[in-house]
């Protein structure tokens, strides 16, 4: 177990590059013409190296759906009531959710966990975590959502999530989200890390309309500048404790957690992806072991991609979170992990391609 | 059973389109914000249209691998040597090729049907299926690649193939190719079919330089140019014929069987595309019915889907063939299927989102 966060990233390495051309010799001596599988075999390169150089694996594969509420949705940028972070926890332990049924559609382990949401507790399940660090943020256009303490403790209980994963045989992580408003303090998080724009790329989440996006770009301006010396100190645990979320720093530390324990993780839309910027920004290694599933619907989400240099495996206008995007994804590495394992070679197949 | 090809003709009909509003009030009560599930429920809403109003099914799914050897390869278009058209298909068998790996990893049965390959007959075997219609076509750039008669006993071998498949239970089919040199008859049907020019769309297939690029370039001007009158003609069958090869017209015979019987069919990449392009050209309805699974990295396939208005599920950088990206496409099209069907709607999950 890792008992604070430096503890965490004294366990965060590279992967071995050495690997990679072990990983394409490999995969160049199986019966298809090189690199005839693209991205598959980008993924099996990569889950090669995680591995160390063992088998690339992904199963037992886990997702974890984080939960939690923001105190920036009293300022009015999100469609939906807060209550429906709640009603949504309720529907993912009672299977009803998208995220349900795509990892139950991708053969995908489920865990539901309370990061940070309001109200009373909820009731024991089997598949629920209740490890709340606080019951919801604080309006981060007003003060920093989060105290320090709040969200080391929000990233040592996502690095916890990795490590009992990890003890428990799981191969791959998955991150998912929940937490109405989560694009507001996702979108300054995106800012703050990558020196992007509020206006270029605030977009409308659930379903604002122009109006509301204007005005959700204006909370994000606001809450930039009111912490802008905590932004350009380049802490970037301050960044993340003044403009996230509970739900989103036990996401980053999911990310963190599973480089530590030399996990693959599969890393789903927009607000997963701001936890996985702040998760890169506190330790770049992690780079090694995500996996970016899905382009996000949102406008600014190409931009974020090319400041970030990376391009996600789907895109199929997907605009939900809560992991589904994860779930699709972790189907692909395991599909690229199956061709590196169980493909035949030009030898033992008697294929002559050059002959 | 469908004799002739007017039979098949006379049993294709377009979708209701009553339905797609039917499925889209479904899909807007379930537990998400309108259409945040993108793509996953164009598809489910299409699969509900194909069923005609029943709950949208893809399982159990088959992809057809239709192999096939190609007079052209004497011109020199690709890399490969013939005889791997014949050595692959006995790796489908003893299923070490991509696409086993991927069709299992997918959960889809895979056939293997020998269409028009070269050299003796194959072993049995319980996965193939042996009906070769004749040893490979004649050379495209010199004369007709089959006879009338060729192209259509192929096409009705292939509608044979989905009308057994639906009479065996399966509900939903997947394209596959396999033939040494066939991404040059793929590029000669896309020009014909689409009114695109050779030098605009010719690619490297398995991975011709330059050099061989333009050549192949080349030999497929000159078809063109040999088989004008047929393609100014605008008979489909007759430029099928003319340009096409077995495993092709036997890939467009099963996506019109497809229609005819009512099932969702995958179409992968490059070769399948224009099988399906083909196919669309005989009867346009078949459109209802096809799900364009995945991007060719070959890289005329974008003017391809401009001129036909249409965008494949991925793109993963794949340019194998086979069916790997059909079976990858067939396992997206269950998520959509398990959406509709499975998801909670707002009133039964306690969920609020308007309050």
């Amino acid at each position: 177990m890792f008992e604070t966060l430096p503890d965490v990233l004294a366990a965060i390495r590279p992967v071995d590059r050495a690997l990679f051309p072990i990983a394409k010799a490999h995969l160049d001596d199986l019966t298809k013409p090189r690199g005839s599988l693209g991205r598959l075999e980008e993924m099996a390169g990569r889950l090669f190296a995680v591995s160390g150089g063992a088998r690339p694996v992904v199963d037992p594969a886990r997702i974890y759906v984080c939960a939690g509420d923001h105190g920036v949705a009293a300022e009015g940028v999100s469609l939906f009531p807060q209550e429906v972070t709640r009603q949504m926890v309720a529907n993912f332990l009672a299977g009803g959710a998208g995220i349900n049924v795509l990892a139950a559609t991708a053969g995908v382990e489920l865990r539901v966990v309370d990061a940070g949401c309001l109200g009373g507790p909820f009731p024991d399940h089997p598949l629920f975590i209740g490890s709340r660090v606080a019951s919801g943020t604080a309006d981060l256009a007003r003060e920093a959502a989060m105290s320090r303490t709040q969200c080391l403790d929000a990233l040592l209980l996502g690095v916890s999530l990795a490590t009992q994963a990890a003890a428990e045989g799981v191969k791959a992580l998955g991150t998912g989200d929940m937490g109405i408003a989560n694009t507001t303090p996702s979108t300054a998080l995106f800012c703050a890390y990558l020196g992007l724009s509020p206006q270029q790329i605030t977009g409308p989440g659930t379903g604002l309309d122009a109006a509301g996006v204007r005005r959700k770009a204006e909370i994000v301006a606001k809450a930039l500048k009111l912490h802008c010396e905590v932004v350009s100190s380049g802490d970037p645990v301050a960044i993340l404790a003044a403009l996230g979320g509970l739900e989103i720093a036990c996401l980053a530390g999911l990310v963190l957690g599973a480089a530590a324990n030399r996990l693959p993780i599969a890393v789903d839309g927009f607000i997963s992806t701001a936890a996985y910027t702040a998760a890169r920004a506190i330790s770049p290694a992690v780079a090694d072991y995500a996996f970016l599933s899905h382009a996000s619907a949102e406008p600014g989400y190409s931009a974020i991609m090319d400041a970030m240099g990376q391009k996600p495996l789907l895109d199929l206008g997907l605009r939900l979170g809560e992991g589904t995007g994860a779930a699709l994804a972790l189907f692909l590495m395991r599909a690229g992990a199956n061709i590196y394992n169980d493909m035949a070679t030009f030898s033992s197949a008697g294929v002559h391609p050059g002959e």
